[in-house]
């Protein structure tokens, strides 16, 4: 393994105060799965009268623990849950061995907890195609039941971390009839190192009230805006997972409202964001906005050929203003677009209209926008209505270095 | 500008020996279109009788020179043609007066050569979205047309080269009935030097006898299988341009030959390939079989998922045999796999079967075949009877170097 990655210059300057959400506590303990010297397993639990919903990788190699999540999520209960996770070791990849040894850990975490194996989700990440040692985590188990605490979210977001470079966390709170509806979350995603992979895992926690159903559905929606709008390499991980449990425990219904779906959105992207910023060998954080597709559709198309164009990454590391590479990954990207329509920013920098370079524009301009660490490209298709947003980062010598030059 | 990068590890050890074509002509000058101190401008001309034929980049931000040629290509003529290319400038998002430009130099190439201005086929190459000087070519018209010569075959390759480390040529010949029939060809495509991006053009000469429909029938089904099977960023240039000339002067008909076709075939290849060998960077050559697909489609799906990770790419630069990589873009590919029937070999070396690891697998065995400058990747699905195979280079600091490190 290679020595840990300095701090991203991307990440927030603190760990964020996070709020208890009252239903829910959490563990963290050293297990020694893979990594020696920190913690590696965590552990959430939800009282009883808790809804889940999630959303999970779409790849077609997903892992064991992917597979039993999604088996699981839908289901109705008021039994509580519990949510498990280990970093060091991903269980993908690791045949009909892999799915034993998911069942082995949610079966005596559910045990431990007093809860069906049905109610517990299980999450892994770190080394792919090696039998994770499941018994070193069911070990942990008595000590991480009598170790939760409705403070541990913090620690929660230390267990779960891989390569990133730091924990992540995000909260909102609204009032809804004089009480305190509140929303707190955690993620780890960010970089690989050999053989490794950017596993995005999401744990976000609520007290609000809400049917799972309702619950399941505004999750997948915001998902959607958030989530799966960002890119850091185009390439996805076989364990990505989203879990989101609601207690009910301030027994505010936050059914149909539309300030508890807009505070979960905030916490959501908050997130999606600081993955970004995690990237690897990430040095800029880039918002790419499309309007003016033919549809939403297209603009997204659009959006992630920009985006995942390792042209267009290279230059913003370069910091130069190349707008010749995005007029490329719009022409490339397959989506309808015209080359005499399409208009070109930098931030508030007109660059390039009627396919060409703007008159008013100046190379200057657009350099010195490109020394900041967070730069916005718009880019309007000229033909259409459609939008979109995605956000990545750049692509540098660090991104090389972590994934190249390291052997596993 | 940078300095010129050293010629890539991977080139051929020297440019082949062209067969004369008989019926077409080469010359080239320079015209100092951008660069000093090189020949930066090609004429082609080819004799009365001759066909043509040609594939296009497919990108909706095309060059004029890409329009223009693609308005021409379709017809039928007696009167010969012409090709003129120019290196330094690719009149690519220059608007209306890039069309102005492209018209100027076809209608004096037309007037200079004694043809219509429907047979005088033109590409640029070089710097986007500034104006083209056309006049400077224009002016050297004269020249050219002096100095057209039938050995000029490698001046030509030379004289499109904008940041290719070597000139790209190749040849074949076969007999039918006791006659030669003799192919050969020229292409650029390489790297790019902000902002230049990296076109690809080809020119490919034959001396058979052949019908134009035929001829474009085969050069699209060839380039299915070659060019169009070949990556290095994934990144689709506004100016892709294959042209291909029959000028009939051997007087053998080559209608519904087979040894043509493969003869034809071999020569793009043989340049596609090159082209691959001088990707930014490239310090290996990778070649992806995918079989056991659902439909050759998914097949093509899957392995130019594979060539164009990151992660794989950089994981293949590191000498690395991570074939978790490799699971991770067969599952994000979004063609059908099943975790559970992929096998992944590298070389004859089996990797992994039915979910995990191989039990033959010795990572040693792994890591020696990734230390050769050519690898091959060979995974098979498992699920169908499709297959494709793409090629590909790795993901190096030389390419973030090149797309990085220097600004415009």
């Amino acid at each position: 393994m290679a020595k840990p990655a300095p701090v991203s210059p991307l990440a927030p300057e603190s760990f964020p105060a996070l709020p208890v959400i009252k239903g829910v506590r959490f563990a963290a303990v050293e297990a020694g799965v893979r990594y020696q010297g920190r913690t590696d397993v965590m552990l959430a639990l939800l009282d009883p009268g808790s809804v889940m919903a999630g959303v999970f990788t779409r790849s077609a190699t997903r892992s064991a623990p992917v597979l039993d999540c999604q088996a699981k999520i839908g289901a109705d209960s008021d039994a509580g849950a519990a949510i498990i996770v280990n970093s060091g070791n991903s269980n993908a990849f690791t045949g009909k061995n892999g799915v034993l040894s998911t069942q082995a850990v949610t079966e005596a975490t559910a045990k431990a907890c007093g809860l069906p194996a049905a109610r517990v989700f299980s999450s892994s990440t770190g080394v792919i195609g090696e039998p994770l040692k499941h018994d070193r985590i069911i070990a942990k188990l008595d000590e991480l039941n009598a170790k939760l605490d409705e403070n541990g979210m913090q620690a929660a977001a230390r267990a779960i971390m891989t390569t990133d470079t730091f924990p992540k966390g995000a909260m909102a709170e609204i009032e809804v009839g004089g009480k305190t509806v509140r929303i707190a979350g955690i993620a780890k995603g960010s970089g690989m190192i050999a053989p490794d992979m950017a596993t995005m895992l999401v744990y976000i926690f609520t007290d609000a009230k809400i049917a799972r159903a309702d619950l399941q559905a505004i999750v997948s929606r915001l998902n959607d805006k958030t989530f799966n709008c960002i890119t850091v390499d185009s390439d996805t991980s076989t364990s990505d997972t989203l879990l989101m449990g609601a207690t009910g425990a301030s027994g505010v219904d936050v059914t149909g409202n539309a300030a508890f779906e807009a505070a979960l959105s905030d916490v959501m992207q908050d997130l999606a964001h600081q993955v970004v910023k995690d990237g690897e060998g990430a040095t800029k954080f880039v918002t790419v906005n499309v309007t003016g597709a033919a549809s939403d559709a297209d603009a997204r198309t659009h959006a992630l050929s920009i985006a995942n164009s390792p042209l267009v990454k290279t230059a913003i590391a370069g910091e130069d203003p190349n707008w010749g590479r995005i007029v490329m990954a719009v022409g490339k990207s397959g989506a309808a677009a015209d080359r005499d329509t399409l208009s070109i920013s930098f931030g508030d920098v007109l660059v390039a209209e009627k396919g060409w370079v703007a008159e008013s524009y100046r190379e200057e301009a657009g350099a010195a926008l490109m020394k900041k660490p967070e730069i916005t490209i718009n880019v309007d298709i000229g033909i259409g209505q459609g939008k979109a947003t995605v956000w990545t980062c750049d692509l540098t010598h660090g991104y090389i270095t972590i994934n190249a030059d390291y052997r596993s």
